[in-house]
Order: structure tokens, then C-alpha cells, then sequence
């Protein structure tokens, strides 16, 4: 059992575990070289080796304990029929969306299993495989509205004027997400991270329908189907509603993002759940003192709780890689 | 003393006090007519009959207990030297910042005091004129970043790799938005509010110098100015810290924004501190049944409690007017 699982199973002593979101990504040189020779950012997502050879990029550099597979959370959407594509510098764009024609095909994600395998091999028995998907509101909010956005004025109004169509899209992405995370589990992941990325846009009336419950349900069908793998949510600026969350969608631990208050946390949430997360990846690119104080805040604060270190949101592709290393230093250092 | 005054200064019974967050703006065809006769949005700020009539307009279409001022919270930076310009459907563009060439001028902004006079004239002793201004972390994200921007990268960086300048920048914008408020009270503004509009960005360990801290010296230095006029703080994104909030910055009233659990917000803020909001404006959209479900759930939540009726964010543009007129109705029908 990798130190990543260990602490998902209670473990509170030592120094914590460490990965980071977005560890495989546009920050490494050999990643942007990789990507050069792919016609596009889906098709490094689809080809196993490369998604595989991605994976491990960051995991030759720097003493990480786990990986996460190369993947994105829209292939969830694509995979329902949804056109996606990946602009350069403008993000993902998304066709429109017809829920009454979408219908997920497993056999369309049958390349990312594949690349879970090859890196579960390749990794070795002491780390940890991440496997993830997007929770429905996220996907539903990029569903929606076609890309990012700020407001999520488009899927607000979209849930509260065609509250049927919402409830049957919420259904859709429960089966397809549960399928998805159960495959990637068998295939060899060894932790599963359910990112609700636009958790912080979910109105207060949606929070039941669109996040609680559905959240809920996978998290029932993957542990009915892989009892032994643990759930990580991270419900991102939700820090209101974070005691909510574990409680109602009984995932094992949850991620935390930068804006949250651990010692808040820590006297809210149940003593027993670990945490992850969460310093700020500007600390990360300013590097130096700064990140070092930022990683002891939160050894400091989830002393005692089961803590996965981590950021708080992903690493941002201006990062220099030599502070992902410190990084890794500090966290391991005595406090 | 009008129905917003007395709920702020108590007040529990009745029908609540009801404006709203942008309710003179691009949802009414009068506002779109006039902007088109403006050379800028800024000019229109500028031009004190134009910034007039354009508060004027929704208090003449609807039975509001509240006008509030038109003009811009980016009036601030530019009157401290900043080049903005609000391109037409791309929101604001901001030059570069240089601290140390900031300087606030206060007479930049006499035409806007001039346009609080006319409209204090203009619309009647029982009915309130709304001051206001953006807080200093929500300026500091606009003046570094340049434009509104989903997560903040920017600042959060400069915050953190050029301390003393984001210090240096806090203190400007604390005299600049004192000086600000304190003279639109003066000119007939009865009721202030302060619009962390990205306070849901700021890192925890920048709440303290960047939010809670700026905030309560603006507060201290206005009442001391005006004890008399009431501040409602609008921490958007900020659920999580909103006791914190209120208890750190001293404001009298704090706005909620519609992603925040009302049971919640009555367990934990002192019973007698007024709440304002938080309608989804999508609701506002929608109209009908929905609309009036989330009115009834609001009235029934604060019933008790002083409480503003109004939305958990700005009315969009693509709002039927006529909507209003029934938000109106529904906030003061029999619950």
C-alpha cells in the first residue's frame, strides 16, 4: 500500500503524502515537447502511450507519491457524443448540447484505460495511481454553457428553466461517471478524485440535485463495485458548504482549495477525515521562503488529522519545475 | 428615514426593504436608448444629469425603496491615475499599474458627488440613495490584472512575490475609497455599501491583510466621518469567512450572495445584524413560480431577522423588466 492510500486510511504520523493537481502538465519542458509531435490535446489523452509517457513525466523528475493519469474531465462528455475541442490559449470549447441525444459509449474511453494499466505497471508498488472524472454540476456547467465561465449564468438558467432536461443530465453523467471512475479502478488506480471544479458557482437550491446527490450516487455504485478504493472529493470553493459535502456524499477525504480555513476546517469537520491540499500554486511560482511557509502552515494546521499534501488548484504552467522539488523538500523536512 | 434605513437600523417587521444590484442598467431599454447617445460608459459616469437619470430610471418603472448611485467601481482606479476603458461586450480594460505613479485625485470625482446631489433631490424623502465603492482586494484584482479574470492568478502572484507594493497599494486604496464614500454620504448617500465582488479569490492567508483589515479602517474612518450612515459589505464568494467577515470589519448589514445557506448564515451570525439578498438572478430571469419560490424562501429564512430583499448578484442584461415589477409584488405579498 502506497503512503498516499495509508493516509486515506488513517494514518496521521510522518510526514504527509505528496502530489500535486496538474503535476502532469504545460510547466514541463518534456511536456510541452510531447505535445508538439500530437495533433491535439484529446488526441494525448486518447493514445495510451503518450498519456501514459505523460503521466510519468513528472514522476521521473521529482519523488512524488502518486500519479494521476493524463486525462481530462470532458472526455466524459465527449464520450456522450458532445463535441469538444481544446483551442490553443482559449481553453476547451464544447458543441451544443441536445440532452435527449446523448448516450455514453464505454467502449470510447477503452484508450484511457489502457494508459491506466500502462502506468499502473510502470510506476512500481509504493506509489499510488490517481484515477478521476469531473462531478456532474462541473460537467454539466461546461455542457451548458460550451466553455468556461465566470458566472455560470448560462447552466443557472438553464437548471431552472428546463428542470426535467437538468434532471436527466444529471442521471446521464451519474451512470457514465460511475462506469468511468469503476473502469479506471479495475484498470488500476488505486485512489479516485472526483473534481467539482465549479462547485463555488452551484446556487444554494442546487447544491441537494446537482451536487449532494449526485455525488452521492457514484460515490455508492464505485464503492459498491471496488469496495477497497477510496474517494477523493474536492468540492472547490465550497468551504461553506465543505462539512455538507463529506457528510452528504460520503466520499473518503476531501481536497481543500486555498481560500478555505484550516483551522475552521479542522474544528468543523469530523476528526477522522483526511484532508488534502492546499497550498496556493502562486507560492509554488514564487518558490522560496514564501512556499516554505505555506507548506508548514498546513503541516501545521492538519497535525493530528490524516493530511495529503497538495495545492490548493492546479499547477500553473509558469512554475518553475525546481520548485515543485522544494517543494517536495519542504513538505518532508521536520517542522 | 426610509424602509432600507429603519431595517438597517433594526427594524424586523413588515414587508422587507427591496432594491436590487444593478437595477439601473442594460436590462432597461431606456438605458440602453440613452448609452447610445454617451460616448463612453465613462462619460456617462461622468456627466452628472446622465448619471442622474440613469438611477432615476427603475425607481420610476418600479415601487423600489432604494435608488442606487450609477457610476462604476472602477472610478476609483482611474481617479488615482490608472487608464480604464470599458470596451463594448469585453467589460473593463485597465492599463499598467504602477504603484508608486498612483495619486488620487478627489476632485476627478466631483462630477459624481454632483450626481448623488440631483438624484438625493430627486427622488423623495422616503426613499433611500445608495453610495458606494468596490473594497480594496477587489480593486487590487481589477488594477493588477488588468480585466476581470476567472482565478485571479495575477494578483494572487504580485501579492506574494511584491509584498511591500501590494501593502503600498492597500494603504492608497483605503484613503482613496475613505475619502470616496465619506463624500458621497455627504452629498445626500444614505445607506453605503462595499462590494468585495471577488472576495471568493482572496487566498486565507490574504484575508487578514488584503480583506478583513483594509476594510475595517475604511469602515472606522466613514463612521467616524458619518456615524450616522449605515455600510452593508457585500463579501461575495466568501460564505465560509461571512461571520468573519462582519465581526472583522465592523460593516452594520452584509450582503449574501446566492450560493450561501441561509439556515446556516441565521445559525452562526449574531441574531441582529441585518442580511441582504440573495435571489439568483437567473431566477430573476425565469420569473414566474420559480422566481416566487425563491422570494417566499428567502422571507421565510430571515423572518426575524432585519432583512434586504435584493439578489445574490447583479441583475443581467438579458432580464425582463417586467420581472421586477413581479419581484416587487412577490416580496411584499402576504408570506
Amino acid at each position: 500500500m502506497g503512503n498516499l492510500c495509508q493516509t486515506l486510511a488513517g494514518k496521521k504520523d510522518g510526514a504527509p503524502p505528496v502530489w500535486l493537481m496538474r503535476q502532469a502538465g504545460r510547466y514541463l519542458p518534456e511536456y510541452r515537447e510531447l505535445r508538439q509531435t500530437q495533433a491535439s490535446f484529446l488526441e494525448a489523452c486518447y493514445t495510451p502511450k503518450v498519456a501514459t509517457e505523460i503521466t510519468l513525466q513528472p514522476m521521473r523528475r521529482f519523488d512524488l507519491d502518486a500519479a494521476i493519469i493524463f486525462s481530462d474531465i470532458l472526455v466524459i462528455p465527449h464520450a456522450m457524443g458532445q463535441d469538444v475541442s481544446f483551442v490553443r490559449g482559449e481553453g476547451p470549447q464544447l458543441g451544443p448540447l441536445q440532452v435527449p441525444r446523448l448516450k455514453y459509449d464505454p467502449q470510447a474511453l477503452a484508450s484511457v484505460y489502457e494508459a491506466v494499466e500502462l502506468a499502473r505497471l510502470a510506476i512500481g508498488a509504493e506509489k499510488d495511481l490517481i484515477g478521476f472524472c469531473g462531478a456532474p454540476w462541473t460537467l454539466a456547467c461546461y455542457m451548458v454553457e460550451g466553455r468556461g465561465s465566470k458566472a455560470h449564468d448560462g447552466v443557472r438558467h438553464f437548471a431552472l428553466s428546463r428542470p426535467q432536461e437538468m434532471e436527466a443530465l444529471m442521471e446521464l453523467l451519474v451512470d457514465a461517471l460511475s462506469t468511468h471512475l469503476v473502469a479506471q479502478a479495475k484498470a488500476g488506480a488505486s485512489v479516485l478524485q472526483i473534481f467539482e471544479s465549479w462547485g463555488g458557482a452551484c446556487p444554494y437550491g442546487g447544491l441537494e440535485p446537482f451536487v449532494f446527490g449526485p455525488t452521492k450516487q457514484i460515490v455508492d455504485r464505485v464503492r459498491l463495485a471496488c469496495p477497497g478504493v477510496p474517494i477523493i472529493g474536492f468540492p472547490r470553493g465550497m468551504g461553506e458548504h465543505l462539512v455538507d459535502y463529506v457528510k452528504k456524499t460520503g466520499v473518503n477525504a476531501v481536497g481543500l482549495d486555498y481560500t478555505m480555513n484550516p483551522e475552521a476546517v479542522n474544528q468543523r469537520l469530523g476528526k477522522g477525515v483526511p484532508v488534502q491540499g492546499a497550498v496556493d500554486p502562486q507560492a509554488l511560482v514564487v518558490g522560496g521562503e514564501i512556499l516554505r511557509q505555506e507548506v508548514q502552515r498546513y503541516k501545521k494546521a492538519f497535525k493530528g488529522r490524516p493530511h495529503i499534501m497538495n495545492l490548493g488548484h492546479g499547477v500553473v504552467p509558469n512554475t518553475p519545475p525546481k520548485h515543485v522539488e522544494a517543494f517536495i523538500s519542504y513538505v518532508r523536512e521536520a517542522s
